[in-house]
């Protein structure tokens, strides 16, 4: 029964757009607080409710959904809408929301869009805007605190009453910024140590020497800086230590976790989507996952090579075959095994280039004890499989080498692709069991050769 | 020449260590920001020199260096240093952070420990380690600032003031709690609030009202929950709505990052290390991959009996042996790309049991797409392998068919093991290698028996 009340007093996107007035999306955003159910409801929205969704949002409801939800389908709500509606609302957004929505727009449309626009609010925006989009200064809040160094206690608080009352929804803030002549940094200062301090202190005395970033830093780097550093905010100042503005925890932490979701997907070997996952139609997923499909399976191809090559020795122990996807599998898990632990690392920076005699050697190692444990467990399969002493001798040769062989290429590969530039995530379990596979069959057959009598004349 | 006047003006760890005053460790963290190069020079100390730095650490250098470090490692330090200095290290850490530690200890000696402490920092350390290690209530701040509803902005600073002064390491606290009798949370107030408001208003027209979360919550629920919501804090409270502590975005992102490391070490196959790789010697290493390796080989051995069965078909067409790697590998990586896509999704909160049918449907769309173009591919691959027309078929429709089955056990596999409590992160991309191996052969050899008229008889 009160399951039923309960149902009965929700209120639907659909239901709220409908009503046709603010106070209905402001009642929605209450009841509906977890960003994927807005996501979804907002998704499943007819173009013309999406259009009266952007003529809606006002000062307070705008930021309290867009950037709540996925900026690709906060810039599809702002495409629907009319312009004016439509820079009106993202005049109400913080500059990297707002950036990172117009970024879905195309140039002539975002033009109008900015056109539209206060001229400082536009040119503000036009200016993160113009930052390439993986580096930290695209994705920074331009319009820091700033104070000058000689203000006092109580003229800082001031200025920040005066900031805030500006930006009704703008960054929060856990430091206001010291700057000298020209806007050179010269220190931060917590928010709680003023509030700590009797008026008439000068900031001066209150500043920290805070850690800041290069504008270009890229935004991942600047994000695992300010995370590994425990910091609240990150200041990004030119080569002259200049303030250009603050990277927040906030966007800081959106930033890796959507960095998080883009290696995890370059590691099942696709490509990152850049929609949530409910949004992605079928052709998006075909388009994002069938490169790479197509690419292992041109590099796999090369197995039926080598195996025509040893077409005769398959004919004349066929035994051989029982354990080809046994073998290669087992190379292809360890190696798996190896990679996404050392691209995980290396994405939260633990492990780095210099590393890699380190690694190579702890791999080695780690790969000699596997090695035996499944030459073990080759043993019992062989026997159990019936296939006589040779082959067995063959089979757990092989295995452990392929694990040793696996070990050396996953712990060295990743490693070598930083250093080439190449973004180690693309290191795939797939690639990884691709790679294995083909010249693990060359390292089976090769023992064979070696073990076998039967294949001496071959 | 200046890159070997800069490598002659740094300090290493060990030598700060031989210098024997807290002066030369506090230097040395001041040239050594980089948490990683940090766990690097201890995890290079002699016990003898840990034991030494855990004796030098003060109230200043010991949180700076033990709450940017591993826990694993930070308790090494301590564990080697005489009990009454790690006691009083351990009291100037924050409580998640000393529990966090505290964890790593045996019984007897974490009792000794807690015993050197100041007694009421000891109980509210044995309240945090009492609840479960994956609960939010052991990562949660015990000790929030709080004040009654009818304190005014005055009050409440003093009341902040002598709080900090209390712990001049402790949370920074971006608001104030507003409690009445009981400790029953009524509000939460912003610091900033407090700030640009008038010293004589009472603190409950700044109110706001907070998400809370139960303290037995999962702590990865709870910090996805501050994260996607973008909070600063996430108050803890029991069923009678009484604040317990607080989350901190700080430890939010902290948890996240560990579970997103965590989950990559699951997709690629493993047990999660739980120390810092470069830490990790080749004995644990072996220790977290081996269970999954025999596991995995074990199950995959099931192909050797497969492919015994079929012995005589692969007498008869020999050339069907040299698909079997192509075929089964590309049905592992379309498995691979759609449960690392779902897991991550599921990790993040977007995608949930509910949505089992959408996600299908999507999935075999997707992947009758694939099976297309895959098709088309083992089209070009056989022709150019020159096995015949009938062998061509048996391929194209091979992988066609195992491309499908790989959507379908792989969409749906996830969300079922989530729905029977099991972390979806253990669907590994071996995991589903192996699972899609096995019965791909099957598939192969059925299609082999309707299509090529040799087998007929067999």
């Amino acid at each position: 029964m009160s399951s039923t009340k309960a149902g009965a007093a929700t209120i639907s996107l659909r239901e709220a757009v409908e009503m046709d007035t603010t106070k209905a999306i402001e009642l929605w955003l209450e009841i509906e607080s977890d960003p994927t159910e807005r996501e979804r409801q907002i998704a499943a929205l007819s173009a013309d409710a999406r259009a009266k969704l952007g003529g809606l949002l006002d000062a307070h409801t705008g930021p309290e959904l867009l950037t709540t939800i996925d900026a690709h389908l906060a810039a599809k709500v702002l495409k629907a809408a009319p312009v004016e509606a439509a820079a009106g609302v993202v005049s109400t957004l913080d500059a990297p929301h707002a950036a990172e929505i117009l970024r879905r727009f195309d140039n002539p449309r975002r033009d109008s869009l900015l056109d539209a626009m206060v001229i400082d609010r536009a040119r503000m925006l036009r200016g993160v805007l113009s930052w390439p989009e993986d580096s930290v200064a695209a994705h920074m809040q331009p319009d820091a605190l700033t104070v000058a160094p000689t203000s006092t206690v109580a003229q800082a608080v001031d200025q920040i009453r005066e900031h805030a009352a500006g930006r009704p929804h703008g960054s929060a803030g856990a430091y206001v910024y010291v700057v000298g002549t020209e806007g050179i940094l010269l220190g931060a200062v917590r928010l709680r140590a003023l509030v700590l301090t009797p008026a008439d202190r000068p900031v001066e005395a209150l500043m920290d020497d805070p850690v800041t970033v290069a504008p270009l830093t890229d935004v991942e780097d600047a994000a695992m800086t300010l995370i590994d550093h425990q910091l609240d905010e990150l200041p990004v100042v030119d080569a002259e230590n200049r303030l250009l503005g603050v990277l927040t925890e906030d966007d800081a932490v959106q930033v890796a976790e959507q960095e998080a979701t883009e290696d995890a997907e370059r590691q099942g070997g696709s490509a990152p989507l850049e929609v949530p996952y409910l949004q992605a139609s079928p052709w998006l997923l075909w388009r994002k996952r069938i490169v790479w499909l197509l690419v292992l399976f041109a590099a796999e191809a090369y197995t039926g090579t080598v195996l025509r090559a040893f077409e005769e020795e398959m004919e004349a122990v066929v035994a051989l075959a029982f354990f080809i996807p046994l073998l290669i599998g087992t190379g292809g898990n360890t190696g798996t095994q190896i990679t996404t632990t050392l691209v995980r690392a290396m994405g939260t920076g633990q492990v780095r280039f210099r590393d890699v005699p380190a690694i190579v050697t702890k791999e080695m190692s780690t790969g000699a004890l596997i090695a035996i444990a499944m030459a073990a467990a080759a043993l019992v399969r062989s026997w159990t499989l019936g296939v006589g002493p040779q082959v067995t001798l063959t089979v757990c040769l092989t295995v452990a080498a392929i694990v040793m062989w696996a070990s050396l290429v996953s712990s060295v590969l990743p490693l070598v692709l930083k250093k080439l530039k190449v973004d180690p995530a693309v290191v795939s379990a797939p690639m990884i069991a691709t790679i294995v596979d083909g010249t693990g069959l060359m390292i089976y057959f090769w023992i064979a050769h070696l073990t076998l009598p039967q294949l001496a004349g071959l």
